[in-house]
């Protein structure tokens, strides 16, 4: 009595998709269907470039939250169906426009579709998937829905460009980089796990409960990204390792390893970052700077505050297997590093 | 009794856009403060390169469309106002794209965006503008306007994307091209005029007749813009002669040209759009053999024919000033030319 549990027991503890995944299961399998049906064209590229992305075998995971989160507060229509399979176009369209921006080689360990298609197409394709999911949140009626995820729309591009200005300034403060990724990645966690509990008609409470929920993860879930950019197998990664440090960008890791440098590392940091001139053996000396900060395992425990944070916000609902479900997906996203 | 007269009166026959911009005056300088207001951001490449682009003195003729058919309507909100915003800043973000897509220099007699800012930026404050427009378009609350508008938004991208595939082939038939144009541009037309009435709570009747409208008007609209690119004065088109042609585009002219020209003129247009090996004087070879077979003055007929059908479908209106005004901006659109 009075004794606040945080967890409603051991297994939650258990870092896994696999109880979300199951949850889902039968409502992904529309939401594939979704996808298939509204990224058809008469212009054979759309699908052919859309699909190329959209099996390229990434988790859905923000897909997953609308569906879990509106599960949780007992929707029973099938509007969450719907808005799960926008929010996933929101995230693909991004991916397109990224990898023309960054100029990425690989995504998802494939062939980036700009490499195939062109960037043209790549920039295209992406603004009919977004106009495609706009039609799609319009189909469920829900204008609460549309507002929380046209909002997250513009910021996601707000943060792009920050990111972009900041590109190659090794100065970039921890805050500074916190605010571009709560823009760019955490804002779509944020509405996928609000409007979840919106379509459901759940108490504005338990809607900031998620909206917080998908925040905090969609922060750590960029963290560790970070960190497995300098770190990580690239099989696991479905990127090439290294990717971020060879496109000049500033991430945690950076930051950290900037920060905790002497002169002579800083040096280092803004000729390969800054003036984009990069050696054959900059990438090991780059992880070995890190190393010696412990800049990985640090971005790793910042990624655990924020895993934390999106735990206690679960707090206010209910045990339940939905619950058990969106917590161990914290714990997924923080350790899949190992 | 029973005549059918199809114009109020020989003033609508006078090709200017005068009478609308006078119309909507009002209006529009909401309008610009909404542009102003929602171009805004803690970003500070974000305004300054969308007003780059806003401020270039484009006429504003999609979102005068938006308030003059609110307006006939009788509308007495500011829907209409934010409506018409969420247009602009739909054609603006289609503006930055396509410079990037088809790597144009100039806009709107300008330096194009991404000359100045890059490419990178150029999608994304795109991006971040389509994001804007659909937030303004969800404060209106009218979820039929949203259907319309995230429609059109999906089918300008289709159509872009259907560009891309014919761009460098000389043998893409006027129904090709048509189906392109009417997807890249006369979209939008159709939905800013069409939201008008469906804002203004007009019958379902006067909403497919201001859409029948604004999609013939688009037709036309490009179809001049096309001509004008092989024969308008710099100052007059805001971009350079001869863009198209460099770029490879198949447009109405050079469809014409090459169907009509004989086996070696044949050969010019394949070297010079399919394979892109241009010499200097190859674009004023071009001007010649469209001049040859009236390419130039044909591609007008036929955007008199669409023009036509535009006029028509303002019938059913009672006389009006507002009706006059969208009647003139017809003979505006083709006539601009000269």
């Amino acid at each position: 009595m009075g004794v606040v549990v945080p967890f409603d027991g051991g297994e939650d503890r258990e870092p896994s998709i696999d109880l979300i995944v199951q949850l889902v299961a039968k409502d992904m399998a529309r939401v594939n269907e979704a996808i298939l049906l509204h990224a058809r064209s008469h212009v054979d590229m759309i699908p052919e470039l859309a699909g190329h992305l959209i099996n390229s075998g990434g988790k859905r995971l923000r897909p997953m939250l609308t569906l879990a989160t509106a599960q949780m507060g007992g929707y029973r229509g099938d509007a969450h169906v719907k808005l799960a399979t926008a929010v996933e176009f929101m995230h693909t369209a991004t991916l397109l426009h990224d990898d023309v921006v960054d100029e990425s080689h690989l995504r998802r360990g494939k062939q980036a579709a700009r490499m195939i298609w062109g960037n043209q197409a790549s920039v295209l394709v992406g603004d009919f998937l977004l106009g495609q999911a706009f039609k799609m949140m319009v189909e469920t009626g829900s204008l609460e829905s549309l507002r929380v995820l046209a909002n997250a729309a513009a910021i996601i591009a707000e943060g792009e460009v920050l990111q972009l200005a900041v590109q190659q300034d090794t100065s970039t403060t921890e805050d500074a980089y916190l605010q571009i990724i709560i823009a760019k990645t955490a804002a779509l966690f944020a509405a996928a796990a609000e409007v979840g509990p919106i379509i459901a008609g759940r108490p504005r409470e338990e809607q900031a409960a998620l909206e917080s929920y998908g925040r905090n993860l969609g922060i750590a879930f960029q963290l560790v990204d970070d960190a497995l950019d300098y770190s990580g197998k690239q099989a696991v990664l479905g990127k090439t390792v290294g990717d971020d440090f060879r496109e000049g960008k500033i991430t945690l890791p950076v930051v950290l390893a900037y920060r905790r440098g002497g002169k002579s590392e800083r040096a280092f940091w803004k000729r390969t970052l800054e003036d984009g001139e990069q050696g054959p053996d900059d990438l090991q000396t780059a992880q070995r700077l890190m190393e010696r900060h412990n800049a990985i395992g640090d971005t790793i425990e910042r990624a655990r505050h924020y895993g934390a944070i999106a735990l206690d916000a679960l707090a206010i609902f209910p045990a339940g297997p939905h619950k058990r479900a969106l917590a161990q997906a914290v714990l997924f996203c923080i350790d899949r590093l190992h």
